[in-house]
């Protein structure tokens, strides 16, 4: 064991970062703009505005200051729950055997159970410093609702979260505690919506989906008074709200004079593995590092692997302003598949750009190897992680074996997004051997592209 | 906001303890010592060699050495989840108008989610380092079988965990958590062991009680091959590896100058209290300082303050070693009470020993009260705390009150034992009012004294 880097290190609170890093800014090509669905031309403020606060607009729209101040109000709320650890797995190597040195960055040690209250917290902060009285968001896996009624519970913010039905039944928990924290939960597809109606008349028994789940948000949002619609993921302002992980793994890692040679996130709408990455890809974008990163996906929702690279929508509905993403279709519904954050048909339209220009490579595995995976990981670290992050955990191992066949002594990080303490059927399904591998066929996929709009050619660029 | 002073204090890996605190060595009058059941005699070492490993044995017996080594294995162990963060909570003392300082040591960043990993990593090691193969033991609300399945799995110990069969009913997800850390979990009583089968006779519907448990799981260790039973709380031993929480927080507090003007810990077994005070208490029974030392009970069980200070068994089978202690009697089994933790008839004789020669308080709080605590803390701080934790939660908070009304700047140091992440049932029954508060009437107390034997005289000076 290398007994000059600490197993655990924590930045202190003086050294956590005081600006976020926007990552667009050293993008010379930007992802192409959203796109106004009714009028087909480039959104601007003013569309934004009905569903999103003022300042979450502002900062969607943001693509040339690289750094963005963190109000001492939303720093306060970070104090709470960061700096959050880099761990050196020492234990993981060793049962490896593997020459590589692997990091990675813990946010599971929050009640919410992961990297979502970095984006939470800033969106209830803006939302109450504008005088918004009520929120309403989806979720998948629960992470984000969990983190979004943390936040509101803490600013005295009505929330509303419409949670996919097949999550809500395998994690009747994750509903507890978002009550516990004063929220309304509503399985999704719910008949309290006219999207969710209109999902419900046409499969009365489907599992649900976060593009659907989206849809009934929105809907909530802009048809009650002084309420917006917030999402966890995808979208730039929240990329940018999960620099801070990113942030201070370097700051970190800085400490030592190590750079990564590999930087691998789980990506479902992309956010944490934006958040990971933004600052060290930023340094590749101006020439400052040769970093190889990778985003791992599930075989059953393989948005970067299986998608195209296409103006979508972002809800099942089509109701959001149609976006340039990696996308399976708005249409598409994964499988009952227990990595539920990582279930959305569509992918952050940066990750997406980054991805489409090499920057970022894309793997997808199946439910049961990174199950095995987290097995192994749960042995050596003590972790129990979420189902999401363990994505990338299998590939963190199996780069990390590579290395102990080639001898290469690669310095690999990953994020470990949370823990997996809502998510315990599926580790007793893994337990007793009836976890589920249904990837989709080639038919089904062509049933979610054939739900993609299609536009004028002038936006195929 | 005092901006000297973090949110949250990590000291380092090179701060952290190497030496266990053993409060015994500063205690005039030691708590008498074990008796033999059968021969009426004290217990020496060869007694508890068949039931504990000798390593367990050599520190339960020695009451004279103020430090003891924490083995480099032990100390490695330690790093996957300490040092624990001490947190000023700034938050909570704002909704509270308090001027009084308010810290709290929170061992809920692993995934048992309590401070039981710090006596399980250890007991497992010395298992290991003696060559046992398989250990057996209870676990009552879960924590600690989570504890020691986590420590077993990473020494490649079996294990089997006899789970309270009304905490297994409420806490599913808790068996599923030991079994992903391969443990083999058993809801007790049990048809497996000759102590369960009489106790089911007897009620077959019984619920069970940690007690009972005790009973199943050293049954099972003292007839089983190189087979060991391992306990988390009580005993002296499991004290001093708690101390590792006491003599972080102190060494934490002492870079600011502080002392606390007062100590609070829930105690169901007394692990947690006995080591969160141990440093402190030792300086007091020194002369020191003159803190004030305050333990928290749940009224349905409430072992300190309406139980008895005499000799009594640790289990229901009466198999154990004779404890002198505060005790409801062994045959006591409290009402379904969701603070699992905190279920046991007998405490700690250390703290037993304390509380009887006036350096420890004691106090009892209903249900609902600690839940309503919890709420308050929940919305401010953010984190969910275990059933257990809410108990001294609920203390801090009343004093801090009495701050608020008397102005004094009291200095409150807490522990937040662990995380409620498994106990969300309670926290639904807290939602919609179905909590029960039920306390044990003078008759049901009655009846668990009545099952405390009756030694000669000379064992009840």
């Amino acid at each position: 064991m290398d007994k000059t880097i600490p197993v655990k290190t924590y930045i202190s609170e003086t050294e956590a970062p005081q600006y976020w890093y926007n990552l667009r800014a050293d993008m010379k090509e930007k992802h192409p703009p959203f796109i106004h669905p009714g009028e087909l031309r480039p959104c601007v403020a003013e569309d934004l505005y009905p569903i999103f606060c003022k300042e979450l607009v502002k900062q969607e729209l943001n693509q040339t200051d690289q750094l963005i101040p963190i109000p001492d109000g939303i720093q306060q709320f970070y104090k709470m729950f960061r700096p959050s650890p880099l761990i050196r797995a020492y234990s993981l190597e060793k049962a490896l055997g593997t020459p590589a040195a692997i990091y990675y960055k813990f946010e599971g040690n929050n009640t919410s159970g992961s990297h979502k209250l970095n984006s939470a917290a800033t969106q209830a902060y803006y939302a109450k410093q504008e005088g918004i009285t009520s929120l309403a968001t989806e979720t998948g896996a629960g992470q984000w609702g969990t983190a979004l009624a943390m936040a509101c519970d803490y600013y005295d913010i009505d929330l509303t979260v419409y949670m996919v039905k097949v999550s809500s039944e395998q994690k009747p928990y994750r509903k507890i505690v978002m009550e516990t924290y004063a929220a309304k939960v509503i399985p999704s597809p719910s008949p309290t919506t006219e999207s969710g109606r209109k999902i419900l008349a046409l499969d009365p028994n489907t599992g649900g989906s976060l593009g659907c789940a989206i849809s009934e948000a929105i809907e909530k949002a802009v048809t009650t008074e002084n309420c917006r619609y917030v999402l966890g993921s995808v979208l730039d302002h929240v990329l940018l709200h999960q620099s801070v992980v990113g942030l201070e793994a370097k700051t970190a890692l800085d400490k030592y004079g190590i750079t990564p040679d590999v930087i691998i996130g789980c990506a479902g709408g992309g956010s944490n593995l934006g958040g990971l990455i933004a600052p060290y890809m930023g340094g590749r974008l101006q020439g400052k590092n040769n970093i190889q990163f990778i985003a791992v996906e599930p075989q059953s929702c393989p948005s970067f692997t299986r998608g195209k690279y296409t103006y979508d929508f972002g809800d099942t509905a089509k109701t959001t302003p149609l976006m340039k993403m990696y996308t399976l279709g708005n249409g598409f519904i994964p499988s009952a598949n227990h990595a539920g954050g990582l279930r959305y048909h569509g992918m952050s339209p940066i990750l997406s750009k980054l991805y489409n220009d090499g920057y970022l490579e894309a793997r997808a595995y199946s439910q049961t190897d990174v199950f095995d995976a987290a097995k192994l990981f749960i042995k050596t670290e003590g972790i129990l992680p979420a189902p999401e992050s363990t994505h990338a955990l299998k590939a963190a191992i199996d780069i990390a074996r590579e290395c102990t066949k080639t001898g290469e002594k690669k310095t690999i990080l990953f994020g470990l997004t949370g823990t997996g303490y809502f998510d315990l059927m599926a580790y007793a399904q893994h337990n007793n051997g009836t976890l589920s591998d249904k990837v989709p066929t080639d038919e089904e996929l062509q049933a979610g592209f054939d739900s993609i709009p299609n536009l004028p050619a002038k936006f195929s660029d």
